[in-house]
């Protein structure tokens, strides 16, 4: 059967997260819903990555393979039409049977957005920022450099996962300007992320922008390896899945990770 | 007693408009509830222009007088923390007695997004764009110099009105790309607008992109004066009102024009 890749945009802020769970709104329960009606039947969707519920995406992943007799149907179209208001797929490619939306995840870009003026938020931007006013940001630069490279991020993954490997390498953790004057934006890649990990290195970061720690306490703070150590999680709502790059080939050779060993995503 | 000019910003989605209605929601009455309640009296607020249900604003401007006594308010923080999530003030100022958020104001610059892709919109920008896809851009680029300048609107005016000078000044009318790769913006300056100027121009710009009217016809419908021959109007959730510009100055040396002939605005 044909194997399709979907790419999702949702905004997290009326669902229950992403992964499917009785009673709740759910993004994967709204999508699979979807695609169920178009299938005439019951379908699992694998998701490249686990956002919590509050998150947002704009480059989310799915997989799904569909019998060559439904290869004519017009799928995006299709699927938007079906789809509710806060949640959309941007695009929908036939790929490779060896194509997954998790293994096949060779890195991932989050982004998050810190809003810098205590005493409003601009209505628009409300369902996508986090305030904190008054941050040091050049601590807050000197900080972003300690997470770069290859780190056992163990005092960054929510507590009571059961990762067993919790080292990830972190390729950029970047900041920009947001789209308003009071936003700055932080982009973080890696080759995978631990549960919360982006809203935990963000709720330290921020920690080190307030002053309550220096810069030079990060690394210490990675050795621990202790969750409780470490300052509280950032709020879901300023973190943004922003884009997903795969690498097929990577997969079909045999270097699929065991399974257990899958991130939990953010 | 000392004036104030506050500056707000608000998303039009769950608001019945801006000026205040029996039973409906407005921005008016929100934020002329919180200021009732600092001031422990009624208040009632005078707005730079009235924008239609469904339509945002980065910019819009009211003022009011205070007491002296209740100057030592550190006002913008007080308004926010009362307000609901989906009005905010950006800005406070005093402004000396003869400005008045109506009379001193010299011009507007409104913003509609137009989003160009067929089969999806972002869940992130839903609330702010009207879908029109393969629209002929060429052809609009030359019906928006036809705009700027001097013209009587009747045409482009909501029946109805009883506005009896119709003719506006169009200083500026220009485009721009918007926050996504699928959206453009459409930017318009003028020294006022009648009801639904800017949403009548856009629905009428759409039509040269669909290539129901040429460029050419242009000047045809603004010299007949009938709001009847013209293409309808765009949808409300795509305009925003961005900033309001002010000449106190020309205010206080007794140009205010006559009241029955302001703007109903957009």
């Amino acid at each position: 059967m044909p194997r399709l890749k979907l790419t999702l945009a949702y905004t997290g802020t009326r669902f229950a997260g992403l992964q499917i769970q009785p009673g709740c709104r759910t993004v994967q329960g709204e999508v699979e819903a979807v695609l169920a009606r178009m299938l005439n039947g019951p379908v699992r969707i694998d998701m490249a990555a686990r956002t919590d519920s509050g998150v947002h995406a704009l480059g989310q992943v799915v997989h799904l393979d569909v019998p060559e007799s439904k290869m004519r149907i017009p799928w995006r179209k299709a699927i938007n039409a079906l789809l509710p208001d806060d949640v959309c797929v941007t695009e929908v490619e036939v790929v490779p049977p060896e194509f997954h939306s998790r293994f096949s995840a060779t890195s991932k870009v989050y982004a998050y957005t810190i809003w810098s003026e205590l005493e409003f938020i601009l209505p628009q931007r409300k369902p996508f920022v986090w305030r904190m006013a008054g941050l040091n940001q050049t601590a807050m630069d000197k900080a972003m450099q300690h997470f770069v490279g290859r780190h056992d991020f163990k005092s960054f993954q929510n507590v009571g996962t059961p990762i067993r490997d919790t080292r990830r390498t972190v390729a950029r953790f970047w900041r920009e300007p947001g789209q308003t004057q009071w936003e700055t934006v932080y982009r973080i890649q890696a080759d995978g992320f631990l549960k919360q990990m982006v809203r935990n290195i963000i709720g330290c970061l921020v920690a080190v922008g307030r002053g309550k720690l220096c810069p030079n306490d990060i690394p210490a703070l990675i050795a621990v390896r202790d969750r409780s150590l470490a300052p509280p999680t950032a709020p879901s709502r300023g973190l943004c899945l922003e884009r997903i790059f795969f690498d097929v080939k990577a997969d079909s050779t045999g270097s699929r990770p065991d399974e257990e060993e899958l991130d939990e995503g953010d």
